[in-house]
């Protein structure tokens, strides 16, 4: 299959890598020097980003060539996607040229924010709006809407898309109506002086945005609305569309009717699944997402990482308690218990722990030092199960020199032994990549515990081999 | 420390359930005879949510206690808060009472979506708005404004929220003045039959949703503005302003002092992050994002799994290829390599597809078979980083009656034997929770691989154990 990409800028590149990396060929056309420049900085963060999304290897990457005119780029195209600057005259002049030169069986799309396919297709033409969100690549939503958006659709689900067919054409379809009323109320805030835009940021991230990644608006408010359900949302929250909430202030009747016109959609949305349920998966989705931003520590995940920095490390005697933690329901599977992975990662922050007291924490990381893990034993002796509550307990067996060797034992709640990992580490070079000694501080502090350590009996399942001994 | 929950609702009980579980004692006054249930549902969904957003142990959990009279339940405590329904007269009133009975060096915060301190305290006080968001144990966000607010601050940052103290007080803070923009568009559309309650949402989480959990709206613009940044955006999307692109038409002038204030603020806010590392931050997120949400298959999850679905499995002879996957920039750590517990991850997903292969897929699992692993050894021979594609073969050591045998080789995309991963397996009846033997077609499928895999030299590493051996 061929796309042609009319117009190269963050839009066109991002539909250019999300065809090229499902496996079509693209042929891009934008008279603009700078253009293969740029669809190769969008394509390098796609291939970074869109293959990880998925557990299976995406097709073999298709062919990109950079067509010196839009006849070349169209021909023999079963997609042509437009996407030059948001100009009506000028949209409508490279859609007739698209229309000129484009195969009957091709669909052509339009990447508009704005504009209805009634007036693109003013002059003549059978170009549909097919609006998609930045970045191209991840985000699956396009809009969809004209003359055959409904047999187009199949093929944008074929790229991992989300394609939402529109019921009638409307200026900006459905998501940016949305985007520019906020946009408009957040101009007034800033420019009433109320909030700059870093707090408008703040006010969005730090809360329902969190909420609208997995649920959006109506589904959410139906949850808050509890078990008295949604026409008692909108009866609580409906007499504030009379007040001055915002300075947009064309509103519709709130009407009995316009009540039970969203409710009854509201049912058939999600009237199958009850409130409870749906509390849990909101909350389940909830910790998910934060859970997704404490790795990169941005917005909420940076106030986890906070709160969490200031909160005590569990204290024991030998041998030492390093982790105290919840299971949360992210780290189970289809067998209903902590997946076989996440004990490993339960050991893994247990040794990580250790590592900060012995003085081998992240500054020591950052000065280029480091302990890499290089075997591990892992018995899973009991099931462990979302909201339990785990401690692990890490031994030092022996610790001198290069190596490290240490036996985590991770117990439920209940006292039950659920598992042990048994784990060699190497002293590492983070400059060279390569074995060396660890400093003194760190390898006085870690011969301390292996003293300790070493009164204590030897671990049963210590030296644990898989099966049957080799021959 | 002490809290006061005056109001047991959704948002009452948050406000407990978050205080609770961050140590505070807790007491609660609701005139409701369904409160003490209402906040007993609240606090089970909390705590199996809340700690496990953190690598470290919460406090431990403070006393709960339902108290008979308002004053009985302020009554020495250091920060009370009001989330009674959203009438001025009645709130007026609950916080004269409060008043009345409370220390002085409480805080008085309401949970207020709409009302402003000047109007809350018009009859004397000193109680502020803090406004917190549904479920208020999970959601960061907490709008402050009114005397003493800054000084407040502190206190929730304690408990894990992010406080965001208001220039100025106006009607219904900021979130929810935003909230009530999209609100009052999408009441438009569903009265105007442009979109269902259900495509609304679809629009939302399928798109923008997905930014704003990371980074608002401005932080957003900014990135799409792309090398030219937040002037160019504006002047690109500025004219808009004055198009029909909502019912809601009460505008701002677009003047350039409205530009030049706008992108000085977004300067201070992210200019010191160039656009390039925006953009990757950006897209590790939504792919942190996007990866908890297959996790539950809601919204885009659901679209990455039926996407994945479609995708071809890795063929090819024995040993099996039961992976090729891309290693996501979210599956690294501190070390700047693949985290140990990901090649445990990865050798799982392995043995997930392996079980498919032999017909102990989704469907075995359902019918209440399952196979469990009870013993792991890994190797670590070589680094693996994000974006590296990996590719795994599985071979079947041995495989005859409830146990099975297997050893998973992890090749780097340059043909690099990264790790090995050893896994001993059980068959389980998943009723009974006990070992039993496979069906007869899972065994003889699982034969006929073993029989093919018979012929292949011992694995190097196989039957390894970690260390010295035991006395």
């Amino acid at each position: 299959m061929k796309a042609a990409i009319i117009g190269g800028g963050v839009i066109g590149g991002g539909w250019a890598a999300r065809f090229l990396l499902n496996g079509w060929d693209v042929a891009l056309f934008d008279p603009d020097p700078q253009s293969e420049r740029k669809i190769g900085e969008v394509l390098a963060n796609a291939r970074r980003s869109l293959p990880a999304l998925y557990d299976r290897p995406l097709p073999a990457e298709g062919r990109l060539c950079s067509c010196g005119t839009l006849e070349e780029a169209v021909d023999g195209a079963d997609w042509v996607q437009e996407s030059v600057p948001e100009r009506l005259d000028l949209k409508r002049r490279v859609l007739g040229a698209i229309r000129a030169a484009t195969p009957d069986h091709a669909v052509i799309g339009s990447s508009t924010s704005g504009f209805k396919p009634s007036e693109l297709n003013a002059e003549g033409g059978r170009a549909i709006v097919a609006h998609p969100f930045n970045p191209v690549y991840l985000l699956p939503l396009v809009e969809l809407v004209g003359p055959g958006a409904e047999a187009a659709a199949p093929i944008l689900r074929g790229i991992g898309m989300f394609p939402l067919v529109l019921r009638k054409e409307i200026d900006a379809h459905i998501a940016d109506r949305l985007l520019e009323a906020v946009w408009r109320e957040s101009l007034w805030l800033v420019t009433d002086g109320v909030a700059t835009t870093e707090e408008i940021d703040e006010a969005i991230r730090m809360g329902f945005g969190l909420r609208w990644a997995q649920m959006g608006l109506f589904e959410t408010y139906r949850v808050a609305g509890g078990e008295a359900g949604m026409k008692h949302f909108m009866a609580q929250f409906g007499p504030a569309l009379s007040w001055p909430w915002t300075r947009l202030m064309d509103v519709p009747d709130f009407t009995d009717d316009l009540v039970d016109l969203i409710a009854d959609q509201s049912d058939a949305q999600s009237g199958h699944i009850g409130i409870r349920d749906l509390e849990r998966l909101r909350d389940d989705n909830l910790v998910g997402i934060l859970r997704a931003l404490r790795h990169s520590g941005s917005g909420a995940g940076g106030v986890i990482l906070s709160h969490e920095a200031a909160l005590p490390h569990p204290e024991g005697q030998a041998p030492t308690v390093t982790v105290i933690r919840q299971v949360p329901q992210s780290w189970t599977d289809y067998n209903g218990h902590m997946n076989e992975a996440r004990y490993l990662e339960a050991a893994s922050q247990a040794t990580d722990r250790f590592m900060e007291m012995i003085g081998a924490g992240a500054d020591y990381v950052a000065s280029g030092r480091s302990y890499f893990s290089v075997e591990s034993h892992i018995r899973h002796l009991e099931e462990v199960r979302a909201g339990d509550r785990i401690r692990i307990t890490t031994r030092v067996l022996s610790g001198t020199g290069k190596k490290l060797h240490v036996f985590n034992s991770l117990y439920r709640d209940d006292g039950t032994l659920a598992a042990t990992v048994e784990t060699l580490m190497l002293h590492m070079d983070l400059e060279a990549r390569r074995a060396c000694p660890p400093e003194p501080e760190v390898a006085a502090r870690l011969a301390r515990f292996a003293e300790a350590h070493a009164t204590l009996p030897r671990p049963e399942g210590a030296g644990r081999f898989v099966g049957e001994r080799p021959d």
